[in-house]
């Protein structure tokens, strides 16, 4: 017997809505081990969340499921809306990355990953590639293998990169990239020859924990980040997780000679947080409510962090904000100083510390790594050298030692190869949602030098948040933006920002 | 082909820890959302755990699970050693209880018990217990059905109380409670008319929270609390909780006007959570090394509380401390004064509030009644008469309404039977072990007035957390102490005590 269209897609609701929960679950228990957790709990911990993953993996491919899918997908979109189609591709989507994986494959990605990070942390430690190499190699050929089974027709790259940043390639992506090569190299090279450099020194001082926490919620309340529905605490590094969209911890951690680091990195966490919160109200633990892909995550992380809080009119703003919290610090800067002070561009060995300007070598430089490991072209023992030689070429800077190159990120030691380029996806969708939403709202420049942040959170809702997965990330950038991602525009806003802040060119910038 | 005895068992094993840490995965929600979430997360984390209970409920009612039992019940004892013997035999005790009842009956069950909590947080708001009757009806009948399943051959009220207090029954608390009953009422009445009172008016002042704060965190740490395997935090209800014994999270809450509560219920949680931690080293995910049972789990938290933290000793160790801690207040007060003021015996109509000497009443009170409905000699609309007849027979007081009488608890709204005994169980049980730990270690009252209280708990660890499951809550006892539970301990303790401290007897008491 056959059950109706309706009567299956309402079974695959449920079984999709029991995995999300126990996804929201794992993340829940996620944010406690990194906030909460005492120390003595970790090996319990690891072993809980082993055995919750074991369970959500048995209902991610349960054959009933599959079942269910399959008749599905037989029926004509007839009986069903955007979404519930949304929903049934998601789920197929999802099910077909679990179950085209034989459970040995799954298993040996789980273990070597796990040990890949521990011997990753002993390695960068004692600046010993040697070390990581072996386990390098062996998770490169495991994400090979896994690429040949979830989609033999990709070129193994383009599979891994496809995990982060769905239907984009290395033949999008690789033009794009040598195209922010030829122009951010000697736009860098322009500004670091620049005298005199703007001054950050209005930054320094002392600045109280319990001060900093104050401002800190007050922008991300500012920004219209929900405090009944979300948690800001403490952790080692900043992050923005949480079990539901009724439920997002950010998080972030605090220095008392630095309040910017701090602050920036929870409003980059609210950008994250107000994505998570700002999803469809409907059906929110099935697939078409969640959040489209990692670059368009960090699109909305990065729009918060260098669009708006990075812009003079916010500047402007908080100065007095600042100036009153931590009284004698920031007393005679103004508002020019405090927007060219949050603005530079200084080429460093470190990713996570990279400005925007040179941030996006920092994965270009990543990227192109990647993509001769997967192609061939590249051997693993040769990374060290390839790397101090392109940050040369790049940045103009060599790394002392493979600590501080080559063995910098967690990512590879997870076997989380194409997640790099997402970051600078990410940043040249963010400039061009900017630039639409100027469009948009013409005085919305005027409303930040207010404080009024509303409006943008209202449009970023509309535009993005609300739209689910409806959409591809391509698909959401032409809807929004009204053409495909075009680095021009990330271009164009770079060199005349950092123009009229270094002077560079008179009368090709224009001063605030 | 049948396994051999040895992978049979490990198999069991292996289902066994993965339930065991799921049930963790389960105390750290609820940890989570008393002391974390943030108010709007409610409704998605009752679906989580409602996910999640589910997934325990097929883990615990799996039929593989069953088949291994069986097979493992079959071999002579021979090739397992006691602890093995243990958790295969709390297995089956667990399975059985789980696959006995028919799923429609837990399912009303589950329904019922969440309705009736929100029922009767509005009855008792509201003052009507017409209101709170119905689905009290309705449990009742539900927990009789359920008691049927389960132990036909036990009356339906032994049924409820062995979940909590395995082994105990009616033939054995009735005459124990009777004699409680004939005793300790004339002592209160007793205790009531004599004057002039001890006084209290030295522990009222006003007492910051970040000092209470780490008054509470010296002590815990003092008596033993790991705060490696552990956490303190904030509640509405002070709980013992958390998800592992390396993982253990208790909580209180703050009053500025009295640190005492909050103080006593830090001790009181800690003494729970020093059982946790103490369970044993191996197998912690396994039956054999989880705590016994209700009442002796309360006889360790009341141990601390009442037999250590109410002591004379105690008092005269931690004295100087208030006194630094709380600058001005108690200034003048000596641990005599201390002494009485924190043993005050005092009729009263809330059971949470009870001193150790009425609290005995407050549950023998509800026992009667309990026992009454499951027999059929009591019907529900004759509860609040009832309540209040014996409230002021009992302890002379009369409640003004039913918020304050037969409403007051949260127990049978949930369809908690039976579990109030456990309480006076447990208390009967510390003041057993006490005097048994006082043979043990003549000196222990002398180490307390010096704040030397790692003995206490090593005596603790090694006589009772240790040994887990391996014995009944009344094979324990004897094994302790020398003899089965008997209640002329515990009321020689309260006579000599308050005898003493009141001055009623000249000459029967010792005075400090």
């Amino acid at each position: 017997m056959t059950l109706d269209a309706r009567t299956t897609y309402q079974r695959l609701v449920e079984k999709l809505e029991d995995k999300s929960r126990l996804a929201g679950v794992l993340g829940i228990l996620h944010w406690d081990q990194e906030v909460m957790m005492p120390p003595g709990g970790a090996e319990a911990r690891a072993k809980q969340m082993a055995s919750l993953s074991g369970v959500l993996h048995e209902k991610a491919t349960d054959p009933q499921l599959g079942a269910l899918l399959d008749q599905l997908l037989q029926e004509k979109p007839g009986p069903f809306t955007p979404v519930e189609q949304c929903n049934i591709r998601e789920a197929k989507r999802d099910y077909d990355l679990d179950t085209r994986v034989p459970k040995t494959l799954v298993q040996e990605m789980t273990e070597f990953a796990s040990r890949g990070q521990q011997i990753w942390i002993q390695a960068r430690k004692e600046n010993r590639f040697a070390d990581f190499a072996p386990i390098l190699k062996k998770l490169l050929d495991l994400k090979k293998q896994w690429a040949a089974c979830v989609y033999p027709d990709l070129a193994p790259y383009d599979a891994n990169i496809d995990v982060f940043e769905r239907g984009v390639t290395m033949a999008q992506i690789t033009p794009i990239f040598d195209r922010l090569k030829s122009e951010l190299i000697p736009l860098i090279r322009a500004l670091r020859d620049q005298n005199p450099h703007p001054a950050s020194s209005l930054l320094e001082g002392e600045f109280p924990v319990s001060r900093q926490e104050e401002l800190a919620r007050q922008i991300s309340r500012d920004m219209g980040f929900s405090f009944d529905q979300g948690r800001m605490d403490v952790s080692v590094h900043p992050f923005c997780g949480g079990g539901h969209p009724t439920d997002v911890r950010i998080t972030t951690r605090y220095r008392p000679d630095d309040f910017i680091e701090s602050l920036y990195a929870v409003i980059h966490e609210t950008g994250h947080a107000l994505y998570e919160q700002g999803r469809p109200p409907d059906g929110r633990d099935l697939p078409a409510s969640e959040t489209l892909s990692m670059g368009i995550h960090e699109s909305q992380s990065l729009f918060w962090e260098r669009m708006i809080a990075q812009s003079r009119p916010f500047c402007a703003h908080y100065l007095p904000l600042f100036q009153a919290t931590f009284n004698g610090n920031l007393k005679n800067a103004t508002a020019d100083d405090l927007y060219r002070a949050v603005n530079l561009c200084q080429p460093s060995l470190i990713r996570v510390e990279a400005d925007e300007v040179t941030y996006p070598l920092h994965i270009i430089l990543r990227y192109e790594l990647e993509k001769g490991l997967f192609d061939g072209s590249i051997e693993v023992e040769d990374l060290p050298e390839l790397w101090n030689r392109k940050m040369d070429a790049y940045l103009g800077i060599r790394p002392p030692d493979d600590a501080r190159g080559v063995l910098q990120d967690i990512h590879w030691s997870g076997g989380s190869f194409g997640y790099f380029p997402s970051y600078t996806l990410g940043a040249m969708y963010a400039c061009q949602f900017y630039q639409a939403m100027v469009r948009d709202l013409p005085d919305v420049e005027t409303q930040i030098a207010t404080g009024e942040l509303a409006p943008i959170k209202a449009w970023l809702n509309e535009k993005i948040h609300s739209q689910g997965k409806l959409f591809s990330p391509q698909e959401l950038v032409t809807q929004v933006t009204g053409q495909p991602l075009n680095p021009d525009i990330f271009l164009q806003y770079i060199k005349e920002k950092y123009s009229a802040l270094y002077h560079l060119q008179r009368g090709a910038g224009h001063h605030g």
